[in-house]
């Protein structure tokens, strides 16, 4: 198969790099410091269970779709639209894409602006950039796709790649499951520059998740998304597994990069505006993140 | 009149000065770099009208209180009940206790260790230690006492020394409403470490700030307090008189220091726990600052 990263960062480096190692032609878009780096060394997918250098494709250029059968969509939701622009001139007409991404509404905001098949998929994996042409993976690695006429085929694919994909007709379920997640840890995190095992035992912090959770709960409900299993406990759950872990969004604010709030707690507040149910935590815990950015953007 | 401040910040060296200066004997009670140098130099009263050295005495001890017919207690909410310990064995049994501090239930806790009358204060200026024995001035100097035998007096000799002194049946009421414009302020600026006026013009800022009053109104109510005028009003006002301003809260955590948050966000959060009324963006507000003290403490 054909297949082209859009936005090579932890997650695609990762994917992309488990198709190559399995035979597959991939093309990684991202930035030159990764592609200079993998063009020299190839990738070096560093694993749970192995380590070793891939060799595939890289450019900076977004028209290296062009010929793509399959691509995977993974650059931030603050970046949605304008790399869908850019890609749209370059893509196959049957080429079929895949959501790789945080928050809830990327497939649907993509397939606002393609002609091809969009299918939003939910990633189960934690990995980071080590340096460039560095992939480093932490754990998991699991997809779920929506169902499409395509998605037992593309699931056996990665299947045989060593990514373990299921089929679903609840993906919305489960990426509104991973958004209350993120609504729960992320802003809590990022605001106080605390690692998950010291924001949960704070005082009321509890009192603060579970009205967050409670919140996104009634929006999902309102808007008439199945969720899939109890929200609190998942989101209880998560902080033993990960204790040590600082949020993507509390990544972002240390670098001085802009999150993804708007995204996360900011949609969980715009879609419960317009579905009439409140949810003041998650506006405080936006409105906060927003303005720590905008205070260094000042200072930048 | 005899007269000691308890906790000669900012907001004691003021009043203090104020009465010194109008030939009372006053005696200032607080850390030792403020009372080497006032005993070396005088209090500088530096205000908006003029510039003097004042000549008063100053102590590190609490003992100094012996003697004096009026205490001004000025410490912080959370040393409120350490420094009523310590005064204690030192008051004159007809001494008058009023109490300069924020928060709205000061007199009471002190009220419960003293037998000595406690006379609950609004304070309304605007001042700061700007270095060793240096009080600035910044503006407005008002207070508000509470009905009591002697209060009459108090206020008259307080506007004969320069300080206009109204005596109100509705302290309380006042003090509530100072403390909704500090919850409504204090940890939002302290979270970000922005001021009044790049706080509240923020995205979705306004209706968090909306959210704190009308939680705050609620748990006033509840408890029967009578509110002097529309608090979403006076909170609306106060970022146009002071748009430069940080919270003293950021201060506080700008420091390094325990804040007040216990007895602002926090207060109205245990408050309405025990009045049945739900305040849940004070308490995410109360819980990140208490979390970022945490990691501050853990740090240094």
């Amino acid at each position: 198969m054909n297949i082209a990263v859009m936005g090579a960062g932890a997650v695609g480096c990762y994917y992309g790099g488990m198709l190559a190692r399995a035979g597959h032609a991939v093309t990684l878009i991202g930035r030159p410091q990764h592609v200079e780096a993998i063009r020299r060394d190839g990738l070096l997918l560093d694993t749970r269970t192995f380590r070793q250098h891939v060799r595939l494709e890289a450019s900076t250029e977004v028209n290296a779709v062009r010929g793509a059968d399959l691509i995977l969509f993974c650059v931030k939701s603050t970046d949605t639209e304008i790399a869908a622009d850019e890609m749209k001139p370059h893509l196959k007409p049957q080429a079929l894409v895949l959501t790789l991404q945080n928050g809830v509404d990327n497939a649907e905001r993509l397939q606002a602006r393609l002609s091809q098949v969009v299918v939003p998929t939910v990633v189960y994996v934690a990995t980071e950039m080590a340096g460039p042409g560095h992939l480093k993976h932490h754990g998991r690695g699991e997809l779920v796709i929506a169902t499409t006429a395509a998605s037992e085929g593309i699931a056996k694919t990665f299947a045989e790649a060593g990514i373990p994909t299921q089929v679903s007709d609840n993906v919305i379920g489960a990426l509104w499951m991973k958004l209350i997640l993120n609504c729960a840890y992320n802003a809590l995190s990022a605001i106080t520059q605390l690692p998950y095992g010291r924001v949960v035992p704070g005082e009321s912090v509890e009192g603060v998740m579970r009205d967050v959770v409670q919140e996104c709960v009634a929006v999902a409900q309102a808007g008439g998304v199945r969720l899939p299993g109890d929200a609190w406990q998942v989101v209880a759950g998560l902080v033993q597994t990960m204790p040590t872990q600082y949020s993507s969004t509390a990544q972002d604010l240390a670098r001085g990069k802009r999150s993804e709030i708007d995204h996360l707690n900011g949609y969980v507040m715009r879609k419960g505006e317009s579905l009439g149910v409140p949810t003041p935590v998650n506006r405080t815990l936006f409105a906060l993140v927003k303005l720590i950015e905008a205070r260094q953007a000042t200072a930048a």
